[in-house]
C-alpha cells in the first residue's frame, strides 16, 4: 500500500493532466494498492493541507483537457522559505503535512521555480518525483518537457494567422512570443511560421540590423516582414546595462513590452506600419497537441515505476530519444538555454532567418 | 467581350479570395469572353492604375487562402474626395482609369468604409457591383458578411485556450475581441466560448454590475470569470460623456486598450488576479472556415451572373437565407448594430451571461 | 415547480451538450424550481426507466464537449410500437414512467426518426418540447440543425487533406460524405473543399457526365479530380429501379459503398487511378464549432423560455434568422431535401461544379 | 555554379515542400550560383526529362503547403530496372538525363522504395543527397522522417472524434490507422488518443486477448472500448502462416481490410456493436504541423549545406536530436520497426493499453 501525495506548480501548461493520468493509471493497473492525495492549487495546498483524495476514476477522460484538475498557483522559491503571514514557517508546514498523511512520496509537476523547490523539499528528506512542465523547455537535464510543443503550435498558428494579413497590407508584424529568459518557443515557431526575423533572449539585437533585413526584403520584392519577438528579446544596448539598470528600465515599460518598443523604433527609423500582436497566455491554454499527450504519458508510466520501485529523488526526463531519471540537484535551479552558435540557430540562419546579431 | 475591374479595399479578411474566385469562374464558365484587371492594394490601384491582368488560372486554387491576392489598403473615404499630395483628385483619377481602361464594371470588396466610396463612384456613373466583407458583420442590407464566421472561429479558440488557463489558476481573464463599433463577434465568440460576461459598444456596462457577476460566481464556488470585451466597449460613464471628451480619453489610452482599465479596475475592486489577452490581428488572418468558403463562393457566383446580366449598382447580400441585391445607396453610410434588446441579447441573458447593464 | 425529463435519441453529433446546457441554463437562471431526469441511451432510458438525477453543475463544462452526456441510441419508429421481447407495450411503458415520476414534460434532442416517436408521445397526451439535433440537416421545418455545421467541417477537412495528395499525385479521388437520404452535408462540404464533382441523393448522376467532367479538367490541364459523394448517392440508372430492385442492390454491396463501385466504373471508363476515402463517424464525433455551439445554445434557451412558458408540442426551430417554434405534427415524417433546381445548386454549377446530371 | 536536379518519390506527405524549400534556401544564400532542375512525378520525371527550372522564388510561400510542388509517383524499385514497354533502360536513361543536363547532384525525397532506388544510383555514380521523408518513420538510419508527426496528428484527431460517438453510442470502434509493415503510426496516434487497443504489424495479436480487454472495460463500467490498428495489423494465426497462404488471404480481402475482418470476429465473440473508421489518404494530407515545418526545414538546410560542401553519398537524417548524415548504403533496404518489447511499448502497457499479445 502506497500513499501518494500529488500537486501541480507554477504556470499551468497543456498535458499536466495527460501526465498525471500516466502516474496513475500505471499504478491503478500495478499489484499495489495506492492512495493518491491531490494538493490544490500548488504547494499552497501542501502548506495548508488542502487536498482531495482522488481515484483512477478522477483522472479519466483527461489526456486531452488542458489545464489542472488540481488547479495550481505560482509560490516564488524566494519567498517559499519565509514564514507567512500568520507566523507559519512554510517548508516546515509542508513537511509536516506530508509525514502527518503518512506519505510515502510527493509527485510534482512543474518548471524551473517548481524544481527549486522540489529540490529544497527532497534535502528535507522527503521523498520526491517530478515531472518536467514548462512551455519554455528551458529545464536542464531533459531535452524535452511536456507543454513546449503544444505551445509552439499555438504560436506558430499566430504567425500563420498573421501571414496572411501582413502580405495582404504589405506590412512589418511583430507576433510576441512567450519566454522572458529562453527563447526555444519564439525560435521553432519562428522556424515554423515562416518568420524573416526571430529575436531571442539569448542573442541580443541590434535594431539596425533587424532595419537591414526589412530593407533587403523590400528590395528583392517581398512586402511585408514577420518579426517573431521573444517576451524576453533584449537589444544590445539593454543588454549592455547593468542589471539593476535594465530592471529600472523594464518596470518603465510597465503594461507595454519589449514589442511595441521594437514596433515603434522600427517605424521611425523605416517610416513602415508595423502591428503588434500578443497571443500572451493562449500559448499555455487549451487541448495538448498529440506528441505532447504521448510524451507527458511515458513520462507519468516511468514515474509511476520509479514510486513502484521506491526510487526517489529524480526528475523523469527525456534525452537522446530515452526516458531517463535525472537526480533532482543537477536540476534545480539550472536554465537550458539556446546557444547562439548551436546547429539549429545556424540552420534557422542559413534558411535566411536573421537573428538581429 | 467584358472587360471587368476587381479590388480589394480596407482591413483584409479571411474568404476575400474565395469570393473573387467565385466571380471569375462563373464568369469563365459563361459564353461570354472576359478581360480582368485586378487593381492592386483597393483603390489605390485603382486611382494610380496599378493593376494585373488576370486570367481564371490566377484565382485557382486560392479559395482556401487567407487574404486577397490583390493586396488591400484603407484609402478612408473622409480623405477620398481630396486631392492628393501632388494635387491629383483622386476621384476623377479613378474615373478616369476606369474609362481608358474601358471597364464595362468594377467589382468592388470591402466593408463599410469601402461601400461608402464604392457608392460614390455610383453617383459619378461607373457600374459598380459590391461584395460585403467584414469580420465586424456590421454592413447593413445582408444578414452576414464573409470573413465574420472565421473571425468567430479564431476568437473562440482564444477564449478556448484561456479557459483553461483560467480555471487552472482562479483568475479572472479578460479577452480583447475586434470591434470599435459593433459587436457580433464579440457576442458570438462569448457566447461560443461560454464567457460569463460580454460588453459591447451597444451596451454600455456598469462596472459594479460586472464585479456582482465576479462574485456571485465566486459565491457558487466557480473560481474563474471570462470577460469577453469588444475593442470599443465603453462604460456608462464614458458614454455619457460627449464624444469630444470621449475622443480625448480615447487618445489619453494610447497604446493600451479598454481591456487593461477595465482589468486594473476589476483588480482594485475585488483584489483578484486579472490578466488580458489580446488576439488582435489574428482575428482577420488564416484560412477562411468551410461557412465562409460555401458563403463568398455563392456571393461570388451572383456577383458574377449580375455582371453577366448587366445589373450593377448592388451590394450582391444575404437575407433570410437567399441571395439578394441591395442597392448601394441604401447600404452606404449605415452600420448593422447589436440591439440590446434583441432576441440573441436576451437567449444569452437567459444562459446567465451578463452584459453588464 | 417543474420535472423535466431529457432525452438524446438517434445517431450523436456535436452540440447536443451545448443545447441541453442552454435548456438547463436557463431553468436554473428562472425562479423556477426544478427537477431533471435525465433518462440513459435514447428511448430505451424512458421505456425501462434508467435516469439520473441531475442538477445545472452537471451540465456545466460542456459546452464544449462532442457527444452527449446522456449517452442514445437508435430505437426506430417502425418498431417503436412493438412489445419488446418480453412483451412490453413500448409506448405504454413511456406513458407510464411519464407519469408515474410526475412529470412536467419531456425535453427530446433528435433527428427525424427521433421527431416521429416525440410527436407519437404528443399524441398520447405527453408535454414535449423538441430539439433539431442531425448533421444531415434535413428537419423540416428549421433551416439549419445542430451538428451540421461541425460535420461540414469535419468533412471539409478531408476533402482538403485530400486535395494535397491528390494534387501530388495526379489521381482521381473520392472523398465519401455521410448523408444516406440528404446531400446538405455533401454539397456543402464539397462546395467548401473545392470539390469537381459532387453527387447527392437529390440528383441522380450520370457516369458519362462524370467522366466528361473529368477528361474536360485533364485536358484544361488539372491533373487530379475530387468528387464529393453522399452516402445515399445514386445513378440514374438505380434510380430507375423500383424500391425494391434497388434495396436489394444494396443488399449486395454488403460492407462496401457506392464510392467503391463509382471507383471502380471510373478506373474502367477511364484508365485512371482512383482512390476513396471515407471519414465515416468522426463527421459525428469531436467538439462543436462555434457556430452550433451558439446555435445550439440559443436554440436551448429558447426551449427553457417555451418550459417556462408551459408551451408544449413544438420543435424549437429556426427561420430567417429568427428562433421559432414549430407543431411537432408539421415536423415529424417529412424531409427537407436539396431542391435540384434550388439557388445553392445552380450557384455551384455557375462555380464549374458538375452534378453529374 | 551549382546543377541541382531534385525530385519528390513514393507517396506523397506533409513536409515534403518544406525541406526543398530549405535546401533552396540555403543555396539561394550562399555565394554560389544554383540552378534547380525539378524532376516531375518522381523518378519518372528523371527517366523521360521532365522538368521544370526553378528558382528561389518557386518555393517561396511553400513551407505550410502539403503535397508537393514537384509532383510524385511510385516507381517501385523492383521495376526500376526492368526496361520499360518501349525498351527504354530505365537507369541508363536517368544516367543520361543527369549527365546530359550536367548535374553536380540529384536531391531525392522519398521513403524505403525510393531510398533504394537513390542507393542504386549512387552506385551508378551519381551524386545523391537524400531527405528521409514517411509518414511511416520507417526508415532506417535516422530517428525521425518527416510527415510522421503530421499524420499522427490527423490519425489522432480521427481517434478524437470517434471517442465521442463510441462513448455516447456505447459502442466498439475500429480506427485503422496507415502502416502495412511498421506500426510507429499506429502506436503514436494509439497513445494520443487514448485507445484502449492497440494492434501493430509488429506485435501479432491473439482475438481472445483482444475480447478479453473489451470484456475487462466492461466489468470496470466502461461502455465502449477503442481499437487502433494498423492496415498490417495481423494475427498470431495469420503470422504463423507461410508468406504465400498470408499473401492469398490478403488478396481474397479484396476491397475490404484488416478492420472489416477484425470487426466481424469481436462482433461474433462479444455480442457488441463494432464500427469501422478509415480515414485513409487523409493521413498524408493537409498542411504540415510545426513540428514537421521546422525538421524539414532543418534537414533542407544540412541537405544545402553538404551540397555546398559536395559531399554526396548521403541521407541526411536526425539521431540523439541532431542532424546527421547517414551513408545511403547504410539506408537502403532496412525498415525501423517498433521492437515488441521497447520502452514506448512497456509505457504503453503500463497505461493499460493492450496489444493482444
Amino acid at each position: 500500500m502506497k500513499r501518494i501525495g500529488m500537486l501541480t506548480s507554477g504556470g499551468d501548461c497543456q498535458a499536466l493532466n495527460a501526465a498525471m493520468r500516466g502516474v496513475v493509471k500505471t499504478l491503478d493497473h500495478s499489484k499495489e494498492k495506492v492512495e493518491i492525495y491531490g494538493f490544490l492549487d500548488g504547494y499552497k495546498g501542501l502548506i495548508y493541507s488542502k487536498f482531495q483524495m482522488l481515484t483512477g476514476r478522477d483522472f479519466s477522460g483527461i489526456l486531452t483537457k488542458g489545464g489542472t484538475i488540481l488547479g495550481t498557483s505560482r509560490t516564488p522559491f524566494k519567498t517559499i522559505q519565509d514564514p507567512d503571514e500568520n507566523g507559519l514557517n512554510k517548508v516546515d508546514a509542508m513537511k509536516q503535512n506530508y509525514y502527518k498523511l503518512q506519505l510515502d512520496c510527493l509527485v510534482i509537476l512543474g518548471g524551473n521555480g517548481t524544481h527549486k523547490t522540489a529540490n529544497l523539499l527532497r534535502q528535507q528528506g522527503l521523498n520526491i518525483v517530478t515531472l518536467p512542465k514548462t512551455i519554455d523547455n528551458d529545464l536542464w537535464g531533459t531535452d524535452m518537457t511536456f507543454g513546449f510543443q503544444s505551445a509552439v503550435n499555438i504560436a506558430t498558428d499566430a504567425i500563420d494567422c498573421i501571414h496572411t494579413t501582413a502580405s495582404s497590407h504589405g506590412r512589418v508584424f511583430i507576433v510576441e512570443v512567450m519566454g522572458h529568459k529562453v527563447g526555444w518557443l519564439t525560435l521553432n515557431a519562428g522556424m515554423a511560421g515562416g518568420a524573416d526575423i526571430i529575436l531571442l533572449p539569448e542573442i541580443p539585437y541590434d535594431i539596425d540590423k533587424v532595419v537591414d533585413k526589412i530593407e533587403e526584403r523590400d528590395k528583392r520584392g517581398s512586402r511585408f516582414t514577420i518579426i517573431a519577438v521573444a517576451e524576453g528579446a533584449i537589444s544590445k544596448e539593454d543588454a549592455a546595462l547593468s542589471k539593476k539598470e535594465y530592471k529600472k528600465k523594464l518596470e518603465k515599460r510597465a503594461l507595454s513590452s519589449v514589442s511595441y518598443e521594437l514596433a515603434a523604433e522600427i517605424q521611425k527609423k523605416t517610416g513602415r506600419e508595423v502591428r503588434v500582436t500578443v497571443p500572451g497566455h493562449m500559448q499555455r491554454g487549451g487541448s495538448p497537441c498529440p506528441y505532447d499527450r504521448v510524451f507527458a504519458s511515458r513520462l507519468g508510466a516511468e514515474a509511476g515505476r520509479l514510486i513502484l520501485d521506491n526510487q526517489y529523488g529524480f526528475m523523469v526526463g527525456y534525452k537522446n530519444r530515452e526516458i531517463v531519471k535525472v537526480p533532482l540537484e543537477d536540476v534545480a535551479g539550472k536554465l537550458k538555454m539556446v546557444e547562439p552558435d548551436s546547429t539549429i540557430v545556424q540552420e534557422a540562419k542559413l534558411l535566411g532567418i536573421s537573428f538581429g546579431d
